[in-house]
């Protein structure tokens, strides 16, 4: 069976050390006030909750999967996981950072981001169900009337209600200005919608007494592509004036998809046969507010497989550790047992230190991201929230991609430690690797990233925004620039710091002539753009490390951290090289193969 | 449903136009009649069969799966397998390359290659039940008594037999060294097997008569290690005299693994209860006769994972040209169309053009070996037989492991392609990644194929084999070297040959010191020959192809060639330059984490 331990001292250590997050909270009316020993106390508990609770639910959810009832069109999730879900909705967890004014506790956004990578640890498709609620939420609570935020977001912050997004179409999924679902205003005011969804997750479940399904659709007069596009509140009930649910709404589930992973999760083609909503802003914007919810999902689905990476690698550890086989090159290591431990191996540990390294380095960009967002909302100082946007919305395409591409490449290695077991179910190890698979294509494909942040995030301000993150970079390389014991992890980044500016000149200017120069660098683009953000934070790790070490701190937490930022710069970051020089190579070996591909 | 045409075409350029097999068939007396005329007829049955017969059961093999029975300890395979294996076997596919004295057809074995390949793109699960009978074969038929050879391979020659391999258990795998099953000797010359064997495809199955299991054991006697292990022969029923069947063999399927993938193949935890066997070879000898199944297992392996890119290419690139998503960023391509079928975007392209490169670099490359199995099987000249045997000893790690990783990454790719309809079982997409995945750990995980490459075949002759290699490649540049426009194609190879040439001895010195630098640097250096490789077939494909395009032959394939060896060097080769730095930050950034991996 495999293991999981919240990593509470990692997260304790980016959380209080590396970004002193309650030293910005005090900037914040909001959160003046919270410590570190309270947010500690919490993720102790999420820990529990997370490790407890849904962690045992996940092999089991992912042989048991979803039954679709055809004639009731319900939804039945597999065995436990509704009562972990009522357990979850008892320990007030929905609650955590949401608005006060709803019931929710108000916390800032790090405490639910430590959560959910824990939650996702233990079971991503569980955690899909509470998970999809949050970009629900965030849409309704931006661009919803005093109406519906009263209707709604009390029941969404309770967990008493769920919350979908409901985006594709058969025959749109990237391009969602080909969507065809309608909605018929009404004399009421209200709306009736008429389409087909597909791949919904979590679009019907027995978790919870109602579902608010966000949907875009097109109204008759709308004009066509992506401007004649609004969104709309479908619930699954519909909601009578005093709160209490009504009927049963027109929006089914027609079939559940059978799927590589996250089998636990209900994914579903949903029918709208004339289902009653309510908009949601303004008529025909309906993409602002969608990327609301899309933004906060793209940054959940980078969250979920630092989870992924962070459980395989605990478990591949402790596998290396206990299978003997073979001994070490450099001589016998146990020479008391039958043959040494297969961590003695050097690429067994480059397998486990790659996971190691890319689920630090991902907790590091996740918790920045989520102190980013906290200024967003809620600092006082109207430069620092336009400021923390700018940075937040390059960050994002960054933490969807990279952490999902590096997750995919770290679950895959955690299974190949266990040898012929880790493609056996019962080890839990391919499972995890199924899983990750998803999180690289919804939300928008790693490709569709790439192209966000080379496009419309770095050339379309002449790189701006990426020239701040460079500044930070600039400020660490010139703060530590004459220590000799940052000099392994300064000197890299100094140098492809200088690398991407002028990378990106360049991209720049063959892109004017040829757009298609854009779409061929994009996705190398993106990986090092992605080293580039992990290289500096995990120099600001090793600057934190070393300074503890200085002042005598003897706990070995920070030599091993230490290490690890030394294989990072040793091992994964020199990818770099070749990246920059296959983007270079431009878009003529992709495009002049009309024969090739024909 | 997916769609798969043998590639016949490029098959036939690698063999007849590239490589001119039945040149080299001339020289040896067994194949000097063959010509191009027969090997094309019977890849195209042979087309026929793996795309109409195997290809209609790979998904719904994969969903049924296998089953057992715990009281009869039989297993039924997936609904049609049974069928598919008598039309198999009516067709007279199994004998195609074995041995006439036996009751094969005694044709090349380029021709079994191609069969192989299209098998594998079709149904991998499926045919691994006959697959694993080469192996088998070839061992009793280098190691075998004229008895047992006379016994068991005209029925494995037929295909009424099948043949499996019995070597991991429970606690070894990749160490067989610690092995415990017990071969006791009998008055009568055989032997009373037990232990338990896990892993053991194809270990039982209602596709065959009876079964003919070739497991590793120890005698009472034997010395500790390696070096104590005898191989046998124990068939699932006894074999009389008159070599009809005779009573059931005490060994049994005693369960069957739940696995990631290749679910119509049953992988069988074989109880062995004082079976009766028969030894193959010397006493304590087992592990060479072990090494010749082994060996052609382990080729057999990078063959799965060519036929799973190619089957998965192809249905990336149908879907890539049919579905409509999005404009083109240099502007509309399909004016007439809601929107551009994804293959305008260059990152799409990209993804299939890396299928594409990997699939008919890998298919020469195996096309190559089995022209050098054959040499060294067949030829007159024993100095060809030993150089042939050789070349064929240092490319076997290179097939296994870097047609297998490069399968894993292409499958990905074109699962990518589909979007999130790549996640959805009925596309088959998702199946072709689990499929793949199981290549790059049995019959040696990658990381033991990259030690066997580097300490084993390089290494333990100071880079002799490799200089080989070398050589090859130092003729084509220069044969080509004034050609201008082989430059694009030459100019890579010639300076990675130079660099390995550096590169291997840089190796060689640290690990006299250290040998864990020969750890740490395995896997990168097999990926770096793998591309040296590689890069040598795409400039010989490239050259024939100029050729042939400068005599005037307008057949639009050629140029398709040059374009996608274009792609490789430009975009896939470059990834030597980061292989090589990490390679080269050596074994401390791996082995001095002690504190990181506590």
């Amino acid at each position: 069976m495999p293991i999981y331990n919240p990593p509470l001292r990692d997260m304790q250590f980016v959380m209080h050390e590396l970004f002193k997050v309650t030293d910005e909270f005090r900037a914040m009316p909001r959160h003046a006030d919270i410590d570190v020993d309270t947010i500690n106390a919490i993720l102790e508990e999420a820990g529990k909750f997370a490790s407890e609770v849904i962690f045992p639910l996940n092999i089991s959810g992912d042989t048991e999967g979803c039954q679709l009832n055809r004639e009731t069109h319900e939804v039945t999730t597999p065995k436990g996981f509704k009562e972990a879900y009522q357990t979850y909705v008892a320990g007030g967890w929905p609650a955590l950072s949401c608005d006060p004014e709803f019931g929710g506790q108000g916390l800032p956004f790090v405490v639910n981001q430590c959560l959910y990578e824990m939650m996702n640890s233990a079971n991503q498709a569980w955690t899909m169900y509470p998970g999809l609620t949050h970009g629900a939420y965030a849409a309704l609570e931006a661009h919803g009337t005093p109406e519906q935020k009263h209707t709604y977001l009390p029941k969404m912050t309770s967990g008493e209600w769920t919350g979908t997004m409901c985006l594709t179409e058969p025959h749109c999924g990237t391009d969602l200005g080909l969507l065809r679902t309608k909605a018929e205003p009404q004399a009421d005011g209200t709306y009736k919608l008429t389409g087909t969804k597909i791949f919904i997750s979590a679009g019907e479940h027995d978790l919870a007494e109602n579902i608010v399904h966000l949907v875009l659709a097109r109204l008759p007069d709308a004009p066509p592509g992506i401007k004649g596009i609004s969104l709309f509140i479908v619930p699954k009930f519909r909601v009578n004036a005093d709160g209490s649910l009504g009927e049963r709404n027109a929006i089914f589930c027609a079939g559940l998809e059978h799927k590589m992973g996250i089998h636990g999760n209900a994914t579903c083609q949903m029918v709208l046969d004339g289902a009653v909503g309510t908009m949601v802003g303004q008529p025909n914007k309906g993409m602002q507010a969608m990327f609301v919810m899309m933004n906060a999902a793209r940054l959940g689905v980078g969250n979920q497989s630092l989870g992924l990476t962070e459980v395989a690698y605990q478990n591949a550890l402790a596998y290396a550790k206990d299978r003997l086989q073979m001994r070490s090159l450099s001589g016998p290591k146990a020479k008391d047992k039958p043959a040494d431990p297969i961590i003695v191996h050097p690429d067994v540990r480059k397998m486990l230190l790659t996971a190691k390294a890319y689920a630090e380095g991902g907790r590091a960009l996740a918790i920045f991201c989520s102190v980013l967002l906290e200024k967003v909302h809620f600092h006082p100082d109207e430069k620092v929230r336009k400021d923390s946007e700018e940075m937040l919305s390059l960050l994002t395409p960054i933490t969807k991609a990279f952490l999902t591409d590096n997750g995919w490449q770290a679950t895959m290695m955690c299974q190949q430690v266990f040898g012929g077991h880790g493609y056996i179910k019962e080890w839990g190890m391919e499972q995890f690797v199924r899983d990750a698979r998803i999180n690289m294509i919804y939300e928008g494909t790693n490709t569709i990233q790439a192209l966000d942040l080379l496009g419309r995030k770095v050339l379309s301000n002449n790189g701006a925004t990426l020239k701040k993150f460079g500044k930070l970079v600039a400020q660490l390389v010139e703060e530590e620039g004459v220590n000799e014991k940052m000099a392994e992890f300064i000197n890299p980044i100094a140098m492809l710091g200088d690398q991407m500016t002028k990378f990106t000149t360049e991209i720049g200017f063959k892109g004017m002539q040829n757009p298609d120069e854009i779409g061929a660098a994009a996705v190398d683009y993106l990986r090092v753009a992605g080293h580039l953000v992990f290289g500096y934070f995990w120099a600001r790790m090793a600057q934190v490390a070393l300074r503890e070490i200085a002042a005598g701190n003897t706990d070995p937490f920070y030599a091993a951290k230490l290490q690890t930022a030394r294989f990072y710069f040793a091992k994964l970051f020199p990818e770099t090289a070749s990246l920059m020089r296959t983007a270079r190579a431009g878009a003529a070996p992709l495009m002049e193969t009309e024969l090739a591909l024909a």
